[in-house]
């Protein structure tokens, strides 16, 4: 399996450290990004969730600028987004707040009809994308226009379940959360001061009515991240985990199959010829 | 300079060889890709400009299944894609059309009107980036639905120009001619069967009434393809062109330059702690 995880030693030296070293460690990484990248203004998109929400205390941490975007779609999280933005004490001038629903309407009835001529009909899939992707339009223009750059809000988790949308979501120019697993995102942004509202809120990805992440990926992160850890960083064997752990095999199985059947979300590369 | 270029030796190969083998190279490489793709449904979006137009004969001439998109902007191009598809013989349920006009300018102002808010403006960056960014989701959402692939049409001159839209225009599978010159582009076209309104149209992105790619750019592609040939193929020095050929130092500068500034769409690669 291909799988491109970053350096396993880290992982594992993550896994031991506390969160007030991990806190000093991604901290140092934002500034040094935002230093490389000459601007002092991070662009944010807060969807409500804990992922967006523990980024943006990092930002505020590492002194940055933040310019935070509100982009609800049937208006799912704006309550909790709007909330962080409060403890963050964010300027008003440097709130950005749109609501999708009719963007993403048009866009999706505009497709539904194209394709119902032709007797094709948008799936599931291709409708979900829909949302992420409004999003990093939205972002970048933001981006461009107030100079500055896109914190991406990935999990090491979603990274390695293939639980994004590649130009959506994925489509930014720094992640500083990207390798923590989402059950350590949790710890961190406890740690950080994240309101609890925040915390203990189901993850979902806000697109379809009542689907969290974990009805969607049909496992909880705490279980795929262990699993995924034994797996992956440990080197571990399915049936050794089985062995050796409370996880059915069932359940083993239908994580590692996750990351299989999404690798080429992570290898995608152009292919050219002769490249 | 870190610019990537893929293997030099394959460019002055490709410069030496004539259509005919140039086209039976492409054609090669877009069925050794379909079959590892496992589809043979070709999505791609048709502009009306000589790029699309040739990348959609070679998939024509490979045999795969075209599902065309005609999604214009201010219905630029639309005449000149609808062309394309005739003589393509493309059947009506598998071409989608759909104007963006509606779409874009809703986002233009929903984005002008919560910037304003904040004093800031949409800059004109910004605003050209909407539009392939647009057509790279409702391409998406095509090739979702048919379950195929998306075509991309970009040439190695834009590519090596930062001619082009992250996450737009060039958010594809599978790239034909990223290893054409653009002036060899407008020559297979020509041998391939491209009708000659389509070739000796000016190449335009469409987004801006009246703004062709060389008023953009500020010289032609002709000047473009001689100077980055000799520059990043031959490996000549600047000074070393200007005093063996017929351009001014100052067009020399301006056409490596913007490839320098543009490095960072071509290098660009998420940012992530330990990565």
């Amino acid at each position: 399996m291909r799988v491109r995880v970053p350096p396993e030693a880290h992982y594992i030296f993550f896994r031991c450290m506390n969160e007030n070293n991990i806190k000093k460690e991604i901290i140092g990484f934002i500034k040094k990004e935002f230093r490389k990248a000459k601007t002092s203004k991070a662009i944010i998109g807060i969807s409500g969730g804990v992922d967006s929400a523990l980024v943006s205390f990092l930002c505020k941490e590492a002194g940055l600028d933040l310019y935070i975007c509100l982009f609800p779609y049937k208006k799912r999280g704006l309550k909790e987004a709007r909330l962080i933005a409060e403890e963050l004490k964010i300027e008003k001038n440097k709130i950005f707040y749109l609501e999708l629903d009719t963007l993403i309407d048009n866009q999706v009835n505009s497709i539904k009809k194209i394709l119902k001529k032709s007797k094709y009909k948008l799936n599931k899939i291709g409708e979900g994308n829909i949302v992420p992707r409004e999003r990093m339009i939205l972002l970048n223009a933001v981006a461009s226009s107030v100079n500055g750059i896109i914190v991406g809000t990935e999990n090491l988790s979603e990274y390695l379940l293939g639980y994004f949308t590649e130009y959506g979501d994925v489509a930014c120019d720094v992640f500083p959360i990207a390798g923590l697993w989402k059950t350590q995102v949790f710890n961190l942004a406890r740690n950080i001061g994240v309101p609890l509202e925040i915390i203990n809120k189901e993850p979902t990805g806000d697109i379809f009515e009542g689907l969290t992440d974990e009805i969607d990926l049909g496992f909880s992160y705490k279980e795929a991240d262990e699993i995924l850890y034994l797996y992956f960083i440990k080197k571990m064997k399915e049936e050794e985990i089985a062995n050796n752990y409370n996880f059915s095999k069932k359940l083993i199985r239908m994580v590692i199959k996750r990351v299989d059947i999404t690798n080429y979300k992570r290898i995608k590369k152009p292919k050219m010829l002769f490249s």
